[in-house]
């Protein structure tokens, strides 16, 4: 199952007990966190996230309220023992960051740290689960947004159909992979009479911070949750745009023409202590929005 | 008055609801901020401590637990439109990590920004208030403690005495100093008879991390308050040892000989969820400790 708990929701600083950017997506066990503001490591703590289950960490851009918690993360897991290995995917001026605050502190992690550095539009990760791609987005520096696809599954066999036509046990496998399969007799017995297709694989849009922006629409196209930054509600939008950000409804809009699922919204800014008119503003152009909280987990 | 605010008294990793290193002395509406480990910003909001009032930030070491907070607390000052110079004191290598962060994320500060790199024994801080000094402690990278000294207040008039012996106006602020008084007529009116002697200046001294270690005593000899490390409880001396850090005993026994009233014992490890023992072990040696509790101010 793919979803998305979200550690803040909060843009640059802290405030109304929100907290900056970080989320963890999960995906049948497996943890990718996505930002990683000051402070991720104890929101982690609170709502229970397990940080051992973390293989990915996935930084869109270097605005501090967006990796200031990075360093402090990874010196936590050496202090903690963890052993898998880290995968850390930023810009790249993030490895020089950290390599030198582990050197003046004189810290070797107990774990490999392999850094990547993501540039363009790119396909980040690749295996039999998910595919995980970075995309630009239009913010005052370099910026990128992440999307998380869920690997097509195998078909499912129908069983009793799979018993009366007599296929051996070896070759579930590749019916679940498609395969018609042919008799001794030369007969085709075709997949479709054998098996029901795979449930779709879900995908998941995080697009960072960003003006409005519709070049990004194909890389997030048809996902089923977008989670799309509204730093400002609509009457802003001056303000929006001079500073890179969106709003509520520039957010929703991005999302209807990308004929999203659903809408989370985000990265709300610290003059705001109640974020409803957020809500009622999106969900004029785009009903199917909600409030990014955090502690809370959406399922894609 | 001279009082510190705990805002952080755990070691590396936060635990229990334990936040890492960072202390705010106040003297007189002035706050002196003493480390910041990740998430201080978001406790002084806890604490309602007052950013506008910071003017001066002391970081001990470069470990992650007393100055990942830094760069985003610095980030909010700017943000929030903070006016006033600040000096931040540290290590040699922390202004680099402050610039390049600031550089990379396009940042430019509302304010004045004066690093100063801290070496050796030296005042950092000499104004009508305060001294403020650091020295070295014994840790496994360079590592400062700082005493914070009230100055001697002026002496304060016996009212009526000074009019009993019609000493003019324009001349109190002299009395306050200690002057005597000489009248036209070539009599020596004594100071002591006039004014009272000023209250004491009182004396708060931070030990930062460090293992058991005499060298320090001179530094914080007599102070009203000490504040030394405690991660571990007497029975991990040698992990304490090999670690740089000190235990419960060790701290109590610097105390003792350092003659101070009293002793604050804080940097606990993670790996203790109840701390009871800590004050036990230390009380046996040296009585008057207290844990340095979060969101509790100690009078100096």
């Amino acid at each position: 199952m793919l979803a998305v708990t979200i550690l803040g929701n909060n843009s640059a600083v802290p405030a109304f007990d929100r907290h900056p950017t970080s989320q963890v997506v999960t995906l049948d066990g497996q943890h990718f966190l996505v930002d990683c503001g000051e402070g991720t490591q104890i929101q982690m703590m609170r709502y229970k996230i397990r940080r051992g289950k973390i293989s990915h960490i996935f930084i869109s851009h270097l605005h501090g309220d967006h990796y200031f918690g990075l360093v402090g993360l990874l010196n936590s897991f050496s202090l903690l023992n963890h052993q898998q290995e880290l995968h850390v995917y930023g810009p790249s001026p993030l490895k020089e960051i950290i390599e030198m605050q582990m050197k003046v502190a004189d810290t070797t992690l107990c774990y490999s740290l392999h850094f990547h550095s993501i540039t363009g539009e790119a396909v980040l990760v690749d295996n039999e689960k998910v595919e995980i791609k970075c995309f630009p987005t239009q913010h005052r520096i370099e910026c990128y947004g992440f999307v998380f696809r869920e690997k097509k599954k195998p078909r499912k066999l129908i069983l009793d159909a799979v018993k009366e036509n007599l296929i051996p046990l070896h070759f579930y496998d590749k019916l679940k992979e498609g395969a018609d399969f042919v008799t001794s007799a030369g007969e085709v017995i075709r997949n479709e009479w054998l098996t029901t297709a795979a449930p779709r694989g879900r995908q998941y849009a995080y697009c960072a911070d960003t003006k409005y922006n519709e070049a990004m629409i194909p890389h997030i196209q048809g996902s089923d949750v977008v989670y799309h930054e509204a730093t400002y509600l609509d009457n802003l939008r001056d303000r929006a745009e001079a500073r890179f950000h969106s709003t509520s409804v520039q957010a929703a809009e991005i999302a209807k023409k990308a004929e999203a699922g659903r809408l989370l919204l985000g990265h709300f800014s610290s003059k705001y202590d109640q974020l409803d008119e957020f809500l009622t503003e999106s969900r004029a152009v785009f009903p199917n929005t909600d409030l990014a909280l955090e502690g809370v987990s959406y399922r894609v």
